[in-house]
């Protein structure tokens, strides 16, 4: 019999889930509102009933292994998702304990960086690494953290919150969405990238292309576009942020030394645009003994489906292991 | 028969060794010079001769279970010491396999800071702990990282070197020993203690009794007295480098999520005076999700053996672990 994993990935907008093999392949997907439901546990039977129908599609027989799901703030050890900014719920929602009225099944549940983690592992370019590190660069900054082939859940569940580690202290910083200065993510996510373009804008006096853009309509594609065409302060803009992103996976590596670190999400469209003074600032800033020996990577995971993706590694992960 | 483990702690003058139980007792300790040994062969041979003569005065039968080495820049993947920079040996010597021309037992090498946290899971206050950090606090900054009650090795061996994690960036910032500027070492470190009072004394006019002692004749343990009787510069060092510390702290926390952080090493016995500021500065800066969850606590660890301590932990878990 033919076995999947179920991987849901739930976002602020739309939940997307779909039946993934081991191979990564998709047999069914489909997705379903997240911010038409006002109560979680409402939201978890449509979900629910959406999959059925969905396995009703699928002709051949099916033995599904799990239920893997990425979500924000989704806390692996406890099921749970924990005061979400961008979900219409509020509060600790036992997700996995609501999911469990409906199936029997085994059920993971962790953010999409974490999931991104395991997604490189199960399907990607970490297949076979023992320690790597994984960054998400997207609206905000995540990281999936493996060491010893397993990934780090941490104490309380929220390991790998790097995006959030300080890389300018002090109280004259840059705002960051959870309520203090500085954090990396203000400075290298593609909302980073923007807030740097205003800076570099405020600051020079040359001319640029993206001087007629308000902050609200302007896209890190758009700045990217730029920079292609030659536009200098969006060329400083991505060079800046490369600059501040090598520096601190430069301190991630002096954590837990992995043999690679592997960008992920929107902002890596960029390619070389960010890629370059990226890679440039990390090997500098890498402390000695690390020099030259860690790879800084993008993601071999395809960026569409690579939420779906990762979300459902994390069922095969506790399958395979639960097999060994 | 009595089971013992064999610690080692080498240094950059002497090296400490001695037979330890399972509950950290010390059976009998010698030690032997480090820096009279020109070839790391010859101080083998003479530290392995030595070991017998130390075998022989302990009247009742013991059966070694293993020899745990700490030594600086020791690498724990290899059982090597590279680039040393504080011992009379240079480039990468290959520790465990001159060991192995004298002994079969297991042999483990690694550096001070890893070796203080398995010390402190197998004898102190980590007991029972799966998720936490050990952070020395000496001439260095040092770090130990265990999770999922696993010491982190890492992808080349040198996982834990947060003392060489960047907190000032830029290129005016203090020079580091690793020949980079702003390392968290360079500031938080019994050193760094005396260089931001260096920096206080001569930014400030304030009277200090501080100021009639040379920089290489100033120790810590003069600042921490000098700040118990009141003195404000002293005072006003202690509160820097704690909210440093802390600060940086807050970040580590962000990578693998510990249940708590303990700080090992001289700086430590100034207690409340490096203490109180860094866990103020910890919580202040700590994320949302981690609030009120970490433990910062002084080691368990009597100070003056817990190197021995350390590296004899090392073979007790090790022997532990191939018993499971």
């Amino acid at each position: 019999m033919k076995q999947v994993a179920l991987g849901i990935d739930i976002g602020g907008t739309n939940t997307d889930f779909a039946f993934i093999d081991r191979e990564g392949t998709i047999l069914e997907e489909d997705r379903i509102s997240t911010v038409n439901f006002q109560e979680p546990e409402v939201f978890v039977a449509a979900l629910m009933e959406k999959v059925k129908l969905m396995h009703k599609k699928i002709t051949e027989p099916i033995e599904i292994v799990g239920l893997g799901i990425g979500a924000p703030m989704g806390n692996i050890n406890k099921g749970t998702i924990e005061y979400p900014a961008d979900l219409p719920w509020k509060g600790i929602i036992p997700l996995a304990e609501l999911i469990r009225e409906h199936t029997e099944l085994p059920i993971l549940v962790t953010n999409d960086a974490n999931a991104a983690a395991v997604g490189e592992m199960i399907y990607g370019a970490a297949q076979g690494m023992k320690n790597f590190v994984v960054i998400t660069l997207g609206t905000g900054v995540g990281s999936g953290i493996v060491v010893d082939g397993k990934l780090v859940y941490g104490h309380s569940g929220f390991a790998g919150e790097v995006g959030h580690t300080i890389v300018r202290p002090g109280r004259t910083n840059r705002e960051c969405g959870c309520g203090r200065m500085g954090c990396l993510e203000t400075y290298v996510s593609a909302t980073g990238l923007k807030r740097t373009l205003f800076k570099i804008m405020a600051d020079s006096i040359e001319p640029s292309e993206l001087r007629d853009t308000s902050f609200n309509a302007m896209t890190s594609l758009m700045i990217a576009e730029a920079a292609e065409r030659g536009d200098i302060l969006a060329r400083r803009a991505f060079e800046h942020t490369g600059e501040m992103l090598g520096l601190k996976l430069a301190d991630v590596v002096a954590h837990t030394d992995p043999e690679a670190i592997f960008l992920f999400g929107g902002l890596t469209l960029a390619k070389d645009l960010i890629l370059e003074p990226t890679i440039r600032s990390f090997e500098e800033n890498l402390l000695f003994v690390y020099k030259g020996k860690v790879k800084l990577l993008p993601s071999a995971l395809n960026t569409r489906s690579s939420a779906l993706l990762g979300a459902s590694a994390l069922a095969w992960d506790q399958y395979d292991k639960s097999r060994e």
